[in-house]
C-alpha cells in the first residue's frame, strides 16, 4: 500500500517549508488553557486511567447526542461509537463491508481513498459539481454499488458545498434504493455564512454520519465518532474492540470535560469561523494578485481552496515548489485532474500565504 | 464477528459484581500525580494539540528505542511504530499478513483470536506445557504457517513464563525457517522475581515484538508499539496511516513526559511488582481455602492464575457466579479447555477476593 502524499511531506519537509499541504488547524487558535484545565480536572480521578467501554466514554457519548438533538437530529448515546479519529471511524465501517463497492465523488479525501483500498472496496466515481452530486448520475452508480461515500460540506479536497436541493435529492435517491450512505462531515461547523443541514438526517435508517473533533478542537486528540441507527451501528462494536479496544480515556475524557460549559465551545467555534474566513479572503487575494490564472471558486466554509491551473502538470509543479520551500497537493492525489490543485489556507500565518504564493509564482 | 466475553461482561456489571475478569490493573497504583504533572507541561504547548507523525511522537520512540538498548536490545527509534495500544500492534500486523496462516499458543489472548478472525488468519494449535512451546511441536507447525504468535512473559491466560532453554530452541528453529515471530510482551515488567530476554533479541530479523504500556502504566492512555527490523516495519505504516493517522499525540506526549525522569518509572515498575506479587500470594491462599479442588501453577509474574476445576463446566459456572456478584473468564474464551478458569488477581482489592472466592464456592 502507498502511503499518503501529505503525510510523508510532512514527515520531511523543514521548519522553512511553507505548508499549504496538509488539513493542519491554525496552531494559535486551539484552546490551550481550557484544555489544560479540562486536563488537570480529568487527572484528579484514578479511574481515568483504566479501560473504558469499546463504544466509548459515557458522558461525551451523551454529549454528543445531544449536540446532534440540538441540530434537530434525533439521537441518543446508544446511537454513538466513539472512534480514534474519523478516520477510523471510516475505516471500521469500510472494513464490515470490505470487498462490496462504493460510490464517492471525484475528486475525493485521499485518506478515504487508502481505506478503500486497504478493504477492497470496488468504487464508482461521480464527478462533483457546483452544487453538489447531479441527482441522476447518483441515482445511476448506486445502482451498482452497496455504500456511497459522500463529504457534503466545504468537500475535502474541492470545498464544494452541496445545495439543500440538492441534499434533498440525494436523500431521495438513497430512500428509493437498498444503499447506505456514510457522509463524512469533518468540516461542517467551520461555515463562513451558515450552516447546512445533514444528508444523515433525513435518511436516518440508512445513514452512518462521521463527525470529529479534529477541525472543531485540535486533531491529536484523535477523537470522532460515528452516528447512526442502532441496527446499523452494532455489528461494528466487535471491529471496534477488536481493531483498538478503545479510544484514548485521556483524550476522550478532556473533550468531555472542556464540553461542559458549552458556552466556551460554542465561542471558539464563533472565533474559528471567523479567523478562518479572513485567512481565505486573504489567500484569495493574494492567489489573485500572484498566480491570476488559477481557476477557483471562493470557498464557503472548511479548510481548502481548489482550483486548476489550465495546462500546469501540478505533480511537477510540486516538486519544483518543494524545492523553493513550498509545498500544497497536487489534485491527482484526490483522484482529480493533472492541472488541479488544493490549497490548505488555515495553517499558515498571512505573512507565509504571500510568501508561499509568491515562491509558487516563481516556479512556474 | 463475535465481542469478547470480557468486554460485554464489563459494559453491563454494577459496581456490586466483583470481577476476576477483565486484565485490569490495580486503579489504586496507578501515577496519578506524576501524569497530571506531566498532562500539565505537555498542555502549556499548543504543537501537542496539532496532528503528528503516523509513526509516533519522535522523542517517545527515541525513549522506548533507549528501554530496549538498556535491555541489550539494539535498538534505534526508526525500529518502532508506536499504536493504539499494542492491540492495533497486533492487528496492523495480521492485517498486512491477512488471508495467511499463524501458529499460536492453545490457550491464547482472546483479544488476538477476535484479530485472527478478522484477518482470516489460519490458525495453527500448539498446546502449552509447563516450559513454554515443545520446540519440536514447534518446529512442525511452522512448516504451514507463515506466522507464530507467542506471549513468553506471564502468558494471558496460562501465566506460562517460558524457560531461557524453550526460548533459545525457539529462536533456532525460527532461525532455520522463513517465518516471522509475533511476540506479545505487554507483562514483562510485572516480573516476581527475576526478567526474562525476549525472544526477539535471538531472531531480531524475523521477529516483531509488541509492547505496550497499559499494564506498565495506564491502559486508557491507550499506547502500545511494534519494535521490528525496518524492512518488516516499513510496510506497516501506510496501515496505521490508513487505519486512524496516528496514536493520540496528548496520550503519547504525557508518556513521554513522564519518562524523562527515569527514576520515578523504574521506582513505579518496583511497586507494581511488589503489590501484585502480595496479591497474587493472597488470592492463591484464599483458593487453597475456598477451591481447594482448583488446580493451577502458581504464577511468577504477569496478572492471571490459570487452574481447573476438574470436570465443571466452567462456561455454566460463570453464568450462575454472575448472579451471586462474582464473574471470571472461563478458559473456553481463550480456546482453552472446558473446565478451565482464569481469574485475574490485580484489579480487585483484599477483601473483594475473598468475597469473590467465597461466591464462586457456594455457587459450585
Amino acid at each position: 500500500m502507498k502511503r499518503s502524499f501529505i503525510r510523508e511531506i510532512l514527515e520531511y519537509i523543514d521548519s522553512d517549508t511553507i505548508s499549504f499541504a496538509g488539513g493542519l488547524p491554525d496552531v494559535s487558535l486551539f484552546p490551550l488553557d481550557e484544555l489544560q484545565k479540562a486536563a488537570q480536572r480529568v487527572l484528579e480521578n484514578a479511574d481515568s486511567l483504566q479501560y473504558g467501554h469499546s463504544t466509548g466514554y459515557a458522558p461525551l457519548k451523551e454529549q454528543i447526542a445531544k449536540y446532534y438533538r440540538d441540530r434537530g437530529f434525533p439521537t441518543v448515546a446508544e446511537n454513538i461509537l466513539i472512534t480514534s479519529g474519523s478516520q477510523q471511524g471510516l475505516d471500521i465501517i469500510c472494513r464490515y463491508y470490505s470487498g462490496t463497492s462504493i460510490a464517492i465523488e471525484k475528486p475525493s479525501y485521499l485518506g478515504a481513498l487508502n481505506i478503500f483500498r486497504l478493504n477492497n472496496l470496488n468504487r464508482f466515481d461521480m464527478p462533483l459539481s457546483q452544487d453538489g452530486i447531479d441527482s441522476d448520475l447518483f441515482r445511476k452508480s448506486i445502482l451498482q454499488t452497496k455504500l456511497a461515500y459522500l463529504i457534503p460540506d466545504f468537500q475535502n479536497p474541492s470545498a464544494t458545498c452541496y445545495t439543500d436541493k440538492n441534499r434533498k435529492e440525494i436523500a431521495r435517491a438513497i430512500r428509493d434504493s437498498q444503499i447506505v450512505l456514510i457522509e463524512d462531515s469533518p468540516y461542517s461547523e467551520l461555515y463562513f455564512d451558515m450552516p447546512h443541514n445533514s444528508i444523515s438526517q433525513l435518511v436516518p435508517e440508512q445513514s452512518y454520519h462521521l463527525g470529529s473533533f479534529s477541525k472543531m478542537l485540535a486533531p491529536s486528540l484523535r477523537v470522532g465518532w460515528i452516528r447512526a441507527d442502532k441496527a446499523l451501528l452494532s455489528p461494528l462494536i466487535a471491529y471496534k474492540e477488536a481493531m483498538d479496544l478503545h479510544t484514548s480515556g485521556i483524550s476522550q475524557r478532556i473533550i468531555s470535560e472542556y464540553l461542559k460549559d458549552g458556552k466556551s465551545f460554542r465561542k471558539h467555534l464563533q472565533k474559528l469561523r471567523t479567523s478562518y474566513r479572513k485567512k481565505m479572503n486573504f489567500f484569495c487575494e493574494k492567489l489573485d494578485l500572484y498566480l491570476p490564472d488559477f481557476e477557483y471558486t471562493r470557498p464557503r466554509g472548511g479548510m481548502f481552496i481548489y482550483g486548476k491551473l489550465k495546462g500546469v502538470d501540478t505533480v511537477k509543479l510540486a516538486k519544483i515548489c518543494l524545492g523553493k520551500g513550498v509545498v500544497f497537493v497536487p489534485g491527482a492525489e484526490f483522484n482529480g485532474a493533472s492541472d488541479e490543485i488544493r490549497f490548505n489556507f488555515t495553517n499558515s500565518s498571512f505573512e507565509e500565504i504571500s510568501e508561499g504564493l509568491k515562491r509558487i509564482k516563481s516556479s512556474l
